[in-house]
């Protein structure tokens, strides 16, 4: 594995690569890698000849009173499961790389980001879309590999790529879970171990509702009410959302058919959770 | 020469293109071809294995009061001036293909878009920015030439090109003039017979306040008045701007020094008329 700091430096040997007819798979990442990471980079290993890691916290993606400065950072560890996990090529820049001064461009998303995370978090999608098309030009992936517990993500970067027309296939990989079903994240170590107990109830209560469909159920209201219920009575957690959308154009269900997400976001003391499950409803 | 309509056919020809290692130049333009565009592809046939040219009237780039319906079009004209130039691929998708729908991403141009054009046309870089974004990735061109006629729009593609590390070498061309001096543009078609005789008054402004500056004079208002009356005396135009700002920043200047634009744009009864000159000023 090589470690590479510099924009030019990576064009330079990504343009090698694809020049002796290698391919290429990308895993973006903000570091402080777990085991959701390490999924992202086997999907890559299974299918390309190289694999290529960034490694950057993004300021333009925190918004003023984020915790852009307070985000976990521990390179050596991100170092040694790289190398573990079979990258190739590991991308860090520092902030002076990718961000030598005020951007005279972003990429402004336009659709797919005024629901869920989105509507809490203005221009946070801005920033990923942006730092994404950065590396995208950087890197030159033939895929690019996202994970689907951040499915608004994806769903942006679909839009992303689809509407700029990056030669680039979006790899959207499973969530990645504990032996009991909570969605593998940096944040729950912030748990209480109460709350730590508590927590797979987010993702059996979209089970159940996966379950009501399965049984007929088509009423969006029925079915989020099924969720609330039991998040708020099996957890001392707070809801911020529980929401049904079309997937991934996340656009609002009158009733249920097609490619749908139901996606939650619950506030325990220290950790703000979010899940979702991604179905087709006949 | 052979005609795409198509994104996806232009994305796996180019990508054949470099897999062969042949290079990619690239002019992109809204047809109506003149001389001006004649002079990119000539640059492009000289430094390049494949000239790709793109006829496309971008309507995200136009304002809602602007003349998009009424742009000039003639593809069978364009075609065959096309051929006469030793172009290899014409790109000629329609509306549909370049956006099937609401754009889910655009891009917003934050940097040298507050003065000259921009200021009167808001949001006209974003769509421009957005489509050459788009042109970019279909094409995967080596260069992009770009006219010098429109300096501010260079300005802007460099910042993106730079910002967003297109691996894109930008080429600017300078500008084609008629034998009186008047800039080559699609919209000179719209001067009536007397304005016709008067436009060449515009460029014949920037040429004395050149003289001035290299006789010394160094004062900014000063220079910018002598262009104003030669057009205002000379000319039926309405002067819209004239202004000297730093090149390619488009900064404002305290005294004239380095890299620097003087820049004019003049409405006439059916067309708005502009010019530029960059010079450098020890």
């Amino acid at each position: 594995m090589i470690t590479i700091r510099t924009i030019e430096e990576m064009q330079k040997r990504m343009i090698e690569y694809r020049q002796n007819g290698k391919t290429i798979g990308f895993v973006p990442t903000m570091g402080y890698l777990h085991e959701g990471h390490v999924a992202l980079l086997q999907e890559a290993r299974k299918a390309n000849d190289i694999v290529v890691l960034s490694i950057f916290v993004n300021p333009l993606q925190f918004g003023p009173n984020e915790d852009f400065d307070r985000y976990p950072r521990d390179f050596a560890r991100d170092e040694k499961i790289a190398k573990e996990a079979g990258v190739d090529v590991l991308f860090y820049p520092d902030v002076k790389e990718m961000y030598p001064h005020e951007p005279s461009v972003i990429v402004t998303v336009k659709e797919r980001v005024d629901v869920l995370c989105g509507k809490s978090r203005p221009g946070h999608f801005d920033g990923v879309a942006t730092v994404v098309t950065k590396l995208f030009n950087i890197v030159m992936p033939h895929r690019a590999y996202f994970g689907m517990k951040d499915a608004q993500q994806v769903a942006v970067i679909d839009g992303l790529i689809r509407d700029f027309h990056f030669p680039i296939e979006l790899i959207a990989v499973p969530t990645v879970r504990e032996a009991d079903g909570l969605a593998k994240s940096s944040r729950n170590v912030y748990l209480s171990e109460q709350e730590r107990k508590e927590a797979p109830v987010l993702y059996a209560s979209l089970q159940k509702a996966k379950a009501l469909i399965e049984k007929g159920e088509r009423n969006v209201e029925t079915i989020r009410q099924a969720i609330i219920t039991e998040i708020s009575t099996k957890t001392s957690g707070t809801i911020d959302y529980v929401d049904i959308y079309s997937y991934p154009d996340l656009k609002p269900l009158d009733k249920l058919a097609g490619n749908i997400i139901i996606a939650i976001a619950v506030r325990f003391t220290n950790a703000r959770l979010i899940d979702n499950i991604v179905m087709n409803v006949k």
